[in-house]
């Protein structure tokens, strides 16, 4: 072995990109820092995520830690990725940050990043003076820059998550409410996959899925005519692995 | 945020899971350890892997790693998942091997797996006196009692691979020899999916996978009628992954 020094400050976080879709379009759960640096006051984005606690696992830091920025609880999260790009950490911003918040030396991280797909209506809280949890658009991920390598970690599980559901279309529903119209699951299918569905093909070939419930109901609160809406039975349908 | 201290001393790692392919078995390859405790001799296995350097990116640590383990260089070796368990480093002779490896106060640690399917014939070198990389039988891990969590790391590649190629099944002439037999294709392929084939069908099919060329040779040096060799073109099969 070369004569290496391994006591850089390591250090382990874990990261959440959480996806949801509003009937239009996909979103993404991010945390608002506002930060008083005592000369001056800054605010940026991030995903949900911090430093790992000495005896705990990966999945349950994960779980832990969007709940405590989001309150979000029982989010079915999986691992897809971790980073670990040396340069990920070279805003002195972000490491100040992480340093204030740990009261710790920050050296090097790698984080270990998680995604999940949830029904955007469930219930978002935030208890810190200092973070704010909101959704935003996919679509404007762009011309934000999220703190440390988050725009890339956000890409990551984005292209993550179109391989999965080419491989496993159920796990659409996962980002549908309980209720859905044809009109939605179509809208979410084509962003997804990144096509332009026909709507009588489209519509007879789900209405083949295995699981796939009509219901008798129709979507209310709409200015045109009322849509049918439907429900999908996990039980019934193909496995979901999300 | 609790009163939780940080400084706990963490450490990033990168293990290697290589599986090869002999002609009848599936094999893993793993290094043996020989430590001089003092009062003490002993000698254990574990995947090819260490500790990253300050400014290394995890895919270089990763190759890196590999080539001063085993020799190996220009492997493509893909990232499948991190473990982060804090029982994983509780075995005291795991963590005292790598202070003294590392000469660092060693805490918990969290390791980043890579997965590398590659033909067997790739020559191994090891240029360590402590330690020699050779090839196992995977079916024998079982009985081994590897170092830190590699048997549990060793098993997830294997469900990963076998995931894997159940999608992109060309995967498989990664671990086959340049020129292959009908009956090793067929050998490597029942033991990864765990089915018995069809000897007729299975060749039936994999006649017409594009890609698939064969041979104006037979094999040579084999007791009983010298079976014909067939080659895989990457360029023409679908695409690999791995």
């Amino acid at each position: 072995m070369k004569d290496v020094k391994f006591n850089y400050n390591p250090h382990i976080s874990v990261d959440c990109v959480v996806f949801g879709f509003d009937g239009e379009k996909l979103k993404i759960l991010l945390i608002e820092r506002n930060i008083d640096e005592g000369k001056e006051f800054y605010s940026d984005k991030k995903l949900p995520g911090s430093i790992i606690y000495e005896e705990e696992g990966l999945d349950t830091a994960a779980s832990r830690i969007l709940t405590e920025l989001t309150g979000l609880k029982n989010v079915f999260l999986t691992q897809f990725h971790s980073f670990g790009d040396p340069q990920r950490s070279s805003n002195p911003r972000d490491v100040n940050w992480l340093e204030m918040t740990t009261q710790t030396k920050i050296g090097r991280i790698v984080t270990v990043a998680y995604i999940a797909l949830i029904k955007i209506d469930r219930k978002i809280v935030f208890d810190s003076e200092s973070t704010t949890a909101k959704w935003y658009d996919l679509d404007d991920l762009a011309n934000m820059k999220l703190a440390f390598d988050h725009n890339e970690i956000a890409l990551k599980a984005l292209s993550f998550m179109r391989r999965f559901i080419s491989l496993v279309p159920n796990a659409l529903f996962e980002l549908l409410p309980k209720k859905f119209t044809m009109t939605e699951l179509r809208s979410l299918h084509d962003i997804v996959v990144g096509v332009t569905s026909d709507v009588r093909n489209f519509q007879k070939k789900v209405l083949q899925t295995p699981g796939l419930i009509p219901l008798d109901e129709v979507k209310k609160n709409v200015p045109h005519r009322a849509p049918k809406l439907y429900s999908f039975d996990k039980r019934k349908g193909s496995k979901i692995f999300f």
